[in-house]
């Protein structure tokens, strides 16, 4: 979906029907030109290049499911890793509503003016798509989609929260060796998938709008900790009062926060995407959390911290995928949770039950069920 | 270490030296009455009677680290299930300094002028117990020790915060299953134990004293929006406004809060331990808290959740120590690890190499380790 042939000159030659608006429903003298397939190596080059059609088709290996595009796309990756990782990551959340489609043209405007590359991607795991994921729908940022300069991916859809939040750091590192300096990540903050985009960006901003109490009830648990800076939308017309009221009862919240352990406390501001006022302010707000955050170390730990966190998240979520999908465990799992919810056992003792049954299970694997 | 001779009568028999302050250092005469082993149905029935001695004996099965008397301990918290769950849990956490230790006495205390039979445990792995757990220092808690309707159990000490927390949750069994109708889990509000206590109580009580910013600090991020209702303690004298002012603060900062899952929202007041000013609303908040949760099924459909919890908790801990303690894994670690700090392979990468010789090495096992 991401592929503008005006953006790539490589690419014409291929292009079927270029210009044409729309394809006829029926057209007797199409012919699908079967794509030729780059190897592992051109995959690399292109993307070291900065080519848009190439990095594009190399984030759709990633997202494929297909065990052969898995593989070149692992390698693509990791070939790609030690030109990785010099970019800031922002990661974007906010209530629908909140404008944030809106905002990210605006700050991703701005920062193409300042001769920046901008990759924009999202993660939002299917179940929570239709509550408002902005680049699903991308009539919405039609002035960063046509910039060369900007790279604009919708997020991988279907999967689980990991998987997806797995694909959408891999992109990271495809589009940072690509040349992009600025990549967001773009979120729904009604889900879990937060903190997946937290432990993955270098600045989590939370974009709210005036309001305080009711209006806010749909944002998650914990997010307002989480967020390095909270900005406030819609500070326009007859909204200025109120946007400036929320961002005082921000502040006033945020004080009763610990520092946070990038050791730079939090700002609350005001802006409008839609006039532009405070948009710089923003950016400069940004700018300055990382630098100082470089300064004081905390920039580099945080990443070291966040490949940690990944290991270790990929690690347990595989042996929990491991476990529960244990045909011995499936079998037992129903009977132990009545047994619990009938005060029967404990839940100590069930889990112990279904853990004997596993290990026992996986001992005796090549026995019973050899595996290849 | 909660033993006391004038609550027991059947044990009066079995005391050696009964009045004798303490043991000369000394003594030719004295002779080690070995003291018989309870069987399990003999803890059962002294549990269920309500016998102190015996219900302490039962919980030091429980944090035993024999196999013999885990074993038991097991079969005791099974044949006390089904007479537990009818009792009100307060989780109660707050800094240190906070004067949780007074304020336990105070609602304690009142109470049991009100017919209450009160059991108090905490949950403090050993690493927080230098931090004011007040159950370690039983001489503050002088007043409720020496009550015959309280029963005080200091935390268990040493193992991992899941190992501590495991058997105060079984404890909370053996304690309901005695007739003690309201339950205090009490912890430091600087560690991880927050979410494990939340997820044994049906009411998690912030204590914080007056002040914010960076009065605050010590508290852990995300409690606030785990508790149930706050009580700011020390409103009394030249503290008065103070503790009143604060009160506002965390009113307003919970305004920005979603309504809890209870689907009640938590109420801020302040109190005073010492004048006890304060300690009925207090207690009535809590009240109010239980009877509107019963109301709109809140109650029991998070005693639910909780049960679930602890089943999945007690997995995927299990599975994640048995996979960082499996050998190929430990000699593996660092290796991939530093690849990753040194870019040359994925987090992901790293941790799917290191799934893979698990698993190989389970699937291995019978042939390579038989185990018995």
């Amino acid at each position: 979906m991401q592929y503008h042939p005006e953006n790539d000159e490589q690419y014409q030659g291929l292009t079927v029907n270029s210009g044409v608006e729309r394809l006829p429903d029926v057209n007797p003298y199409r012919r699908r030109v079967s794509r030729r397939e780059y190897t592992v190596s051109e995959y690399v080059d292109g993307i070291l290049a900065g080519n848009k059609v190439i990095l594009s088709q190399a984030v759709t290996m990633i997202e494929s499911s297909l065990p052969r595009h898995q593989q070149m796309a692992a390698e693509i990756v990791e070939k790609c890793l030690p030109h990785a990782g010099r970019s800031v990551r922002w990661g974007i959340t906010g209530v629908p509503g909140a404008g944030k489609s809106t905002s990210i043209e605006a700050f991703g405007m701005e920062l193409l003016r300042r001769g920046r590359k901008l990759a924009v991607l999202a993660i939002d795991p299917s179940s929570e798509r239709s509550r408002g994921s902005i680049l699903g729908d991308k009539t919405r940022m039609e002035q960063l989609s046509v910039q060369p300069d900007a790279f604009i991916r919708p997020s991988p859809s279907g999967g689980s929260l990991g998987g997806v939040a797995r694909k959408t750091r891999e992109t990271i590192v495809l589009c940072e060796a690509a040349g992009y300096d600025t990549i967001f990540v773009e979120t729904v903050g009604v889900g879990q998938s937060e903190t997946a985009v937290h432990s993955m960006v270098d600045f989590f901003l939370l974009i709210q709008i005036a309001g305080a109490g009711d209006e806010l009830q749909g944002i998650k648990r914990g997010i307002m900790e989480m967020s390095d800076g909270i900005a406030i939308n819609k500070a326009d017309g007859d909204n200025l009062q109120r946007a400036r009221l929320a961002a005082a009862h921000y502040r006033n919240a945020l004080l009763l926060f610990p520092m946070p352990e990038s050791g730079v406390r939090p700002q609350v501001l005001t802006y409008s995407a839609l006039t532009s006022d405070g948009i710089n302010e923003v950016l400069k707000m940004v700018e300055d959390h990382i630098s100082l955050c470089r300064e004081n170390g905390s920039f580099e730990t945080r990443r070291r911290r966040q490949d940690k966190y990944w290991m270790q998240e990929t690690i347990d979520q595989s042996l929990r995928n491991h476990f529960y999908q244990n045909q011995r465990i499936e079998s037992m799992m129903e009977t132990k949770q009545l047994q619990v919810y009938n005060s029967e056992i404990t839940a100590f003792r069930a889990a112990q039950d279904l853990l004997d049954a596993y290990f026992d299970s996986l001992s005796k694997r090549q026995i019973n069920h050899p595996e290849d």
